[in-house]
């Protein structure tokens, strides 16, 4: 037997995260390589308080099917959270529960993308939201990125090449791989350029509220005056991934195409995860929660941060992210980061390869770098195997 | 601001249930119109027990993310479920967990259709299938049916005249929207003819185990083979449809593409579910659950066709299903039911017009007709009110 699959499926491809966790669950492995929150930070006791309650108060609704849109009171209850990044002229007619962002990757992909049309995307870029848009024969485009984001003269280089644009993804705080985060006026910029180009923008935000210091920067979507961005938003990382409860923001016309298009894809969200979510944030006090978060990733990032340039050789290059999960470290050119995993995984650390996160290849010489999730000993531990790898891969290439 | 959305988009639209079901949230409508399970037979307190458990036991693993394939423990139960349908030739690496067995349509046609593809079904077949696939731009071609399911010469005629067939669609049990079963012999035939022109089977099967009396039929995977028959399964109609906790179950090499589509579409169903459901079945007894239901809707159906029997007029159809949430009405030809939708909405009572079941549209005569989400004397009184409607529509006829 040879069933015939549609051509879409030559396209994917396991993704190396979701492979490398399976690796990486024996104890012993010091992990850099998934995108995990803390779980020792997971507010089980409230949790169990909040589910007893969702069971006495909604029991029948919430085992029962629900509205494709979602739970009216956890999309009010988004509102607030869009408020956070400054986007407050939304009600709840912009807003469908997803389940989780990577959800909202899809649903992008599915409602814009014919084969071949182009998506404009940073360079690196999430993987997880490379290997959704692929299922849809996309054209991967890479935007060259610095310190501050996307180079939008650059952008505007390739959306004048290119007239079958559809949109331009971007993950604009402390981006996922490369820590870094978009400047205010490049966000401005972006929606000036989407406008006149007449373009979508993705914004894909599930870390903008974890910022270690200072002010939380506006969204892209705050700077939207013609319904053009599509704001992605999740609670993976600021309560919980395992809920998979996450949020499309949009202008009320979009909005429609993506309620279509969950119909079809999952009639709905879990009515039992959207009430628990609503509940949560009715009985306790989420800023603090993230207030706690933030505190330890910070101390973790810091820690990581501090053993990288104390311990590292030279010439490897290193972000210092103002927040999230992920730091991103270029190694000198000749030096295959994804080789070096293997080797770092007979030292029981793992991390991610940074050329998984180019769409169009190369940059083999980078890596993405958790610090969410292990403990502090452990990320000293793993930060010092690491520099040995490199170490000993520098040295042999100097030979 | 007018942006490009993709060709797909084009034949996307609102599911007729969908909607309705907003029409028919107010109290005093009598609803025949969606697929809901009685909600006073949920197991609330059982599962409010459950959730306290998996906090106590899981909290952590709960809240954070897990394996794309589902949790482990859950994918071994799932092998008792198959049994019951005596499919027992299974290992958990035949099992992905997906989000209700929708999400599972959504895949079957993301995995095998290209635009212009053609997928076989039953005329009629279930709108939300419809809705599914609709995205992926497949042409349908519907198998004539009668009392005993798809009609096998009729089915091997459209093979023989298509070469570009992907996949033949069945609900073999209790079929949404006919209420018929189809037959232990056609089950048999059905793979043959697979076998023989090199097609997959996708066997939609969410109410196997609802049959009212006598012994369960195998399934149509029980006869497969050459690993041909893609089963989705789901607890929505034993158990819990706010949970969507649904899974596939296919031969290892396909169900490989489904665990790539699955990284892409969502990651992975909510952790915390797949654990809930896994312990409400080590704890409680399913088979003496799956019972009650059986009692209750068995009453409900026998006396949703005595009424009908008595109070209707002449020159109506109506199934008397086996098992299942649904019963079929075929008027006579001239008779709109999707027009009489509006006058029996007027009465507080609703269904859904059949019509939407044809995916190449026409017999407009027919509607679904839902038994299982409402109390005894409102199912009498609903009946009541809907003979008067399809009186009156009569006599302006013969007038």
């Amino acid at each position: 037997m040879s069933l015939k699959f549609a051509k879409r499926m030559d396209n994917m491809k396991a993704s190396d995260i979701r492979e490398m966790l399976k690796l990486t669950q024996k104890p012993e492995v010091i992990s850099f390589a998934g995108g995990l929150p803390a779980p020792e930070l997971f507010p089980v006791e409230e949790m169990k308080l909040v589910l007893a309650k969702v069971m006495d108060e909604y029991g029948t609704v919430a085992l029962q099917y629900g509205p494709t849109e979602g739970f009216e009171p956890l999309r009010e209850k988004i509102l607030d959270r869009m408020a956070k990044l400054k986007v407050d002229d939304l009600t709840i007619d912009n807003i469908l529960i997803t389940s989780g962002s990577q959800q909202g990757l899809d649903f992008m992909a599915k409602a814009f993308i014919n084969p071949g049309d182009v998506i404009l995307c940073e360079s690196p870029t999430y993987l997880g939201a490379i290997n959704a848009f692929r299922a849809y024969e996309p054209r991967f485009i890479e935007v060259e990125t610095d310190d501050d984001g996307m180079i939008l003269e650059d952008l505007e280089e390739k959306l004048r090449e290119n007239d079958n644009v559809k949109f331009i993804y971007v993950i604009p705080d402390f981006q996922n791989p490369s820590g870094r985060t978009m400047s205010i006026e490049r966000r401005k910029g972006l929606v000036d350029i989407a406008n006149k180009y007449n373009v979508a923008v993705v914004e894909d935000n599930p870390y903008g509220e974890l910022r270690f210091e200072g002010e939380i920067y506006p969204a892209i979507k705050h700077y939207d005056t013609e319904g053009r961005v599509i704001f992605l938003g999740t609670f993976s990382k600021i309560f919980s991934p395992g809920l998979r409860v996450g949020w499309i923001a949009a202008d009320e016309e979009v909005l429609r195409k993506f309620i279509l298009i969950k119909q079809g894809a999952d009639l709905q969200s879990p009515t039992i995860n959207q009430i628990a979510v609503a509940k949560f944030l009715d009985h306790y006090d989420i800023e603090a929660y993230i207030d706690r978060i933030k505190k330890v990733y910070k101390r973790r990032k810091d820690l990581m941060l501090n053993t990288i340039r104390e311990e590292f050789p030279e010439g490897i290059k290193v972000t210092d992210p103002d927040g999230g999960l992920f730091t991103w470290l270029v190694l000198p050119p000749h030096i295959n980061a994804r080789e070096l995993s293997i080797k770092a995984l007979e030292k029981n650390v793992a991390y991610v390869p940074g050329g998984s996160f180019f769409p169009n290849g190369g940059n083999e010489n980078t890596l993405r770098v958790n610090y969410s999730n292990m403990e502090e000993e452990r990320i000293v531990e793993g930060v010092r195997r690491l520099a040995q790898v490199f170490k000993e891969a520098l040295e042999k290439i100097e030979a």
